[in-house]
């Protein structure tokens, strides 16, 4: 098999030289520069990088189950991958689909066919908090993480504004679902606010009855208010699996990426 | 922000020349070189390889839905993907998480614990076939799948033979079932067999009833059958989210990667 698979390459060379009519105007092949694109190529060497973009594979399909720590090797590779661009490709490519999706929904008049959001890594980026946290190779300090929400100043994902707008032009009911608790409710909207979301349905958060409750659990009860009050829940959008499944889950989930935190 | 991310960088390179008592022997940063570690690098140019691995990821996630073609741009990622060390690294990993979950799992002395494995690109690789047809990015010729089935000469997968064998170790019932046909049993468990699998308690297939019925419902329906026969589905393995998705599902399901084609 070995060589076929290079017997295969040594074609795929040979259509890439020029023969094939389908090849583009831009060579198809083109030598790796020092422009790499690939948190991979530039992590502690080609062993640790193939392992480690394998784990943010598993981590994003839900194969890794519940993980607290960043494997050590792989530190590099997701502060490579949050600020080079494949992390901002990769959630502009699930709002792409996002909103593929949204358009296919036959709106009801009644105003209830609804979209739901979670707000951190998903909404709004705290990159600048991970900047100076060790993107999520640190333990996580809640006291540090209070100051930074009470801050508001965490900017917005382009593609998920872009999203956002183009779904309440359509005509979505949108609900902004956090795990962040009721006491933020003010340095939550300011922030959401001051990064350019407006015109929510309603901003959900944790409230006291809601502590120690698992956040698949808390997600999928309010999922289950918004169903009994009459509302379609068409998609939802989240950094965590527990922002998505559960039940009252909405027809399409749409993951958005994050190798830097689990959350439960 | 920009700024701050460059200075993030700044300090990594800066960790990363020796200063970290943290640092591997290996230097933390190595310079792109000829062997490029990931199918970006390597495909149409830096847009296309970072959109293509932004696909992929969403395809895995199952963000990109139902898709019935790989973008024409990406037919040299996947080509790549598939045959340098990504693959079978994201396979391997897959498999390390599953039997980590596996050996949580108490075994009751009942002999009902069972596992589940989907065939094509689970249990077998269909690698020799989709080398000689495009990886992918040829419309599906039944007949040439058919003729290549009754051939029986798919390889296994390495990472889920030593799973398949370990859990069978463990005491997990193993069920095999696939979207095969009923009439490529006799092929299909040869098959199995030849590439180094034995000892399953059933092998499923799609019989003539099953005809039309979409994937996830039949795989359903089939596990719905082992649950109301006692047994405790604790984890499923499959290439297809129509392998795990439905009713009845695993406690715990694993996404084996598969850029090459979907199934609703």
């Amino acid at each position: 098999m070995a060589s076929r698979s290079l017997i295969s390459v040594f074609l795929v060379l040979l259509i890439g030289s020029g023969i094939n009519s389908s090849a583009t105007l831009e060579p198809i092949i083109r030598l790796p520069t020092t422009r790499a694109t690939e948190a991979d190529s530039r992590s502690h060497g080609d062993e640790d990088g193939i392992y480690c973009a394998s784990w943010h594979l598993a981590a994003e399909t839900n194969n890794a189950g519940g993980w607290t720590q960043i494997p050590s090797r792989c530190h590099f590779y997701v502060k490579y991958y949050m600020t080079a661009k494949r992390y901002e490709s990769d959630c502009e490519v699930v709002a792409n689909f996002s909103l593929a999706f949204a358009s296919t929904v036959e709106m009801a008049p009644d105003g209830k066919d609804a979209w739901i959001f979670d707000v951190d890594e998903t909404l709004l980026t705290n990159m600048p908090y991970y900047i100076d946290h060790g993107f999520g190779s640190e333990v996580f300090n809640e006291s540090c993480w209070d100051e930074w929400v009470a801050l508001a100043k965490a900017p917005a994902m382009p593609s998920s504004l872009k999203l956002y707008n183009a779904l309440k032009q359509m005509g979505f009911k949108i609900f902004v679902l956090t795990g962040r608790r009721e006491h933020q409710r003010q340095d939550t909207s300011k922030n959401l606010e001051l990064a350019g979301y407006t015109g929510w349905e309603g901003l959900i958060l944790r409230g006291a009855s809601d502590r120690g409750i698992p956040a698949t659990v808390y997600k999928s009860e309010r999922r289950s208010v918004l169903s009994n009050g009459g509302y379609r829940i068409h998609g939802s959008s989240g950094d965590q699996w527990s922002d998505l499944l559960g039940f009252a889950v909405a027809k399409r989930s749409f993951k958005l990426p994050n190798p830097m935190y689990y959350i439960g």
